[in-house]
């Protein structure tokens, strides 16, 4: 298994502006210890600077950019790095005792807009309670859901939350990575919503997922076995849905077409991940 | 009008834990530049030292405790100073482009679990579109939740919503907060959840009201006018109630009895807010 | 005004059926005082006979029909003749006290499936307790909502409810004859959900309306103004639209297309009710 | 096993009215070929005469009272005498195709308020859809409810549906009946709610089951295991709680007291069916 893998990122969003308006962007690949920025552009048809906002480590990076009426086409390209970064044992990674959490990571233990862990904690219990604390667990859960939820488009929305899903049994991988993250909170472990870009998705577009606190650091999981997770390349993460949208915008400003290319650089396989893995 | 009251906060809990547990306790005045923390203490009755999570800065802090089975007692006691610290003129705090917000304050624009501001979009603009932007519109905000909620205990719990509230039309300062945050973001302006205490609440508790960002900070409301907001302390802001609970716990511990405090230590009457003001 | 009309009314509903499957099909006209049935035909292009099931007088006909795999035609035409029935007088349909309310009443008191009546009890007391009980109250239900909810396609769909409704402030008729029948029942009004045609609605199709206890009889309100209601057909009434859905069908059948005309056949204009009307 | 039971009811509630104000009562045991009333007196304190709402045939009897201000005392008791009515084989009760059900069964097939079966036909079918149709699938769905829903009071109230009990993954008597209608009529099956008293319920109180249609008639089930159906007395049944409500009353009536005793008057033992029975 080769220890990195190469990848390049195009993207094109087109939108139509009514009138005069704004976009926060939320696409471009973060840096972090397992993935690294080769080179990067982002370019707008109309010469416009975007606005960069201050990016917090590991997290979210915005790209501001308010643009007059008329058709705004933004691209992102990029090459990333990514090295594999697994545990070697799964049983190196525990959960954290909560009264031991640090304190930004506290705040990921509280149900968010579209993962109502409250509403949960019986049913987790019920499901994942007897399955060895930390990786085991959230193994567990994402087969559950995997078994359990079918991956269906067009029945879920934008507005969709976990316990929707949950009780509509269909959902797409944002709802897949929603229910992951609820299990995760009502089970009492920290786990945060995932924005990314991912190789071999069978069909082009940002993909979701999820990280959870295990061992004391962030180890992503995917509950939809679309992808390889060692072909993720990772732009956000945040309470949910919510927080990490790829476009935040003013109310004139309309997605018109959108063409997403995630492409190997480098030989050899990329695989599915079966420790822990983290960014 | 005094320019700074001081205020005396005596707050009590008795939790029994079942088995050996631990809670996380977000009871704590924080120090802002318009309030000054004169002296503190936190015990516990039984001799157990606190952690004390990270501080983030006018935001809020954590008490971590673990403890054997038994009987809990919490105190804690502060001397607080209030300046009074409003805009001179409502004028001088208007709203912000979305592009130009700091990116810390960008995610108080989302919706939260309590807080599902993206159901609220429509209604939002029609209540309080035509308002002026800026003071005008959110002053209108807590004044139609003032006339239109009934304020009444016993309605909601822990579990409702902002949305749930509205169509009760009843609830309790959480809920007037909540909705108050919630019309707030579906109208385009970043807004947080506050706990607090406030001097001459009718029943001695903790408080919840809300900040809003406008001319460049967080300026705070109340529509429940139940307490003249001069003489709030604040102790923590977040999404909302889920990330800024009294306290988060382990299953075995249960609040057996609650007395808080809160007197004035300066002479002179304790206002309530005609223009805005921040912590 | 003319005493009477007569409408024309043409239907033609196309499913295509993956394998044998069978529709229960809502759709004939219903006999009432007000509303004659000079002819009528229902046919299908597979020569099928259809299963008449039991009519209730002054309610729902169902014709049941099970096919083999394929195109199902379904044609419905029929001549209509409706008599203006309104009272001379809104004072003289008052409300029933709910203690003498025939048996058969009762049940339109109670919530259902897509009128959660349960939960606008204080709105409906706060928006409309004040008005005169009776016509007065229930034209101001049909006003308020005329006003405050936007006619509006593709916001709501077939699971919308009517406190989602009110609380996106947008739908379609359905919504509307939704949210007048759970105002209406949260003010201890029986209301019930009519499906039926309407002459001049701006886009073909079935129309939605409600029906209200008054009286001693039940008179129908609409809060859409779409269409004057004097050019009503009653097809069918019940709880909502849960048990008056056009046709409910096995899984394999899916609607292809769906025609509708509805003419008048008498000279003179139709118009829009300003007194309580009953069918 | 004997061939029949009889019981004795006692039933009293006590009420405080505010104001003058009225109740519809739905607390009386209806006759049916397997339930016969012995005797039956309801009474009340105030010497005022109820009024009989018409009796449907094998549902459900109002007694309707207005009343002045002060107490009111309701005092109901009856003997009953059950006839065991199980079909001798689970195989002669099978489910009826869709279009052969009679008039007034095809509504119970429909979501009602506190029975959303249009959001569970997903699950249903992976949970059920592979059971044998009738009374295997019957069984298999309280079977399930069984296992997984926890029977704990307080966590649930008179607002909560099947889909939050679901969600919550507790309930009542009251909320096992209504998902057990719920994922009835998400098979196609047609389901009502029953209200009733019951012989040995662990605490007094009235009880909740339901009736689903098999083998041309309605069987009742009960997921809750609380006590031997051969003791149950039907007393109404409807689409969920909401319309079989013990009482139904102007809003200054409260509820101050509630006793209820169920006993028996022939000896032998009294037990659990293990076919489908009817009453």
């Amino acid at each position: 298994m080769p220890k990195t893998h190469r990848f390049s990122i195009r993207t094109r969003l087109s939108y139509q502006l009514g009138e005069e308006g704004w976009l926060l962007l939320n696409l471009a690949a973060i840096e972090t210890p397992a993935q690294k920025i080769l080179s990067e552009s982002i370019r707008n048809n109309r010469g416009i600077a975007f606005r960069k906002h201050a990016v917090q480590k590991n997290t979210t990076r915005f790209h501001g950019i308010a643009a007059p009426a008329g058709l705004l086409d933004i691209s992102y390209e990029a090459e990333v790095e990514r090295r594999i970064s697994g545990f070697s044992e799964p049983e190196s990674c525990p959960e954290s005792p909560l009264i031991d959490l640090p304190h930004e990571v506290v705040r990921f233990l509280y149900p968010s807009r579209y993962c109502e862990s409250d509403k949960l904690v019986r049913m987790a219990a019920k499901k994942f309670g007897d399955l060895q604390p930390g990786h085991e667990r959230v193994a567990g859960i994402c087969n559950w859901i995997y078994l359990n939820i079918d991956y269906r488009p067009g029945i879920t929305d934008a507005h969709t939350s976990a316990v929707e899903c949950l009780t509509l049994r269909a959902g797409v991988c944002r709802d897949f990575a929603h229910l992951g993250v609820t299990f995760c909170r009502a089970m009492g472990i920290p786990a945060r919503y995932c924005s990314g870009y991912a190789y071999r998705l069978p069909l082009p577009d940002f993909h979701a997922f999820f990280e959870v606190w295990l061992g004391g650091r962030w180890c992503y999981y995917d509950a939809t076995r679309l992808a390889p997770q060692h072909g993720f390349i990772l732009v956000g993460s945040g309470h949910d849905a919510a927080d990490t949208s790829v476009a935040t915008m003013s109310s004139s400003v309309q997605l018109e077409s959108m063409e997403i290319a995630v492409d190997k650089l480098t030989p050899g396989a990329v695989d599915f991940a079966s420790v822990p893995v983290a960014f």
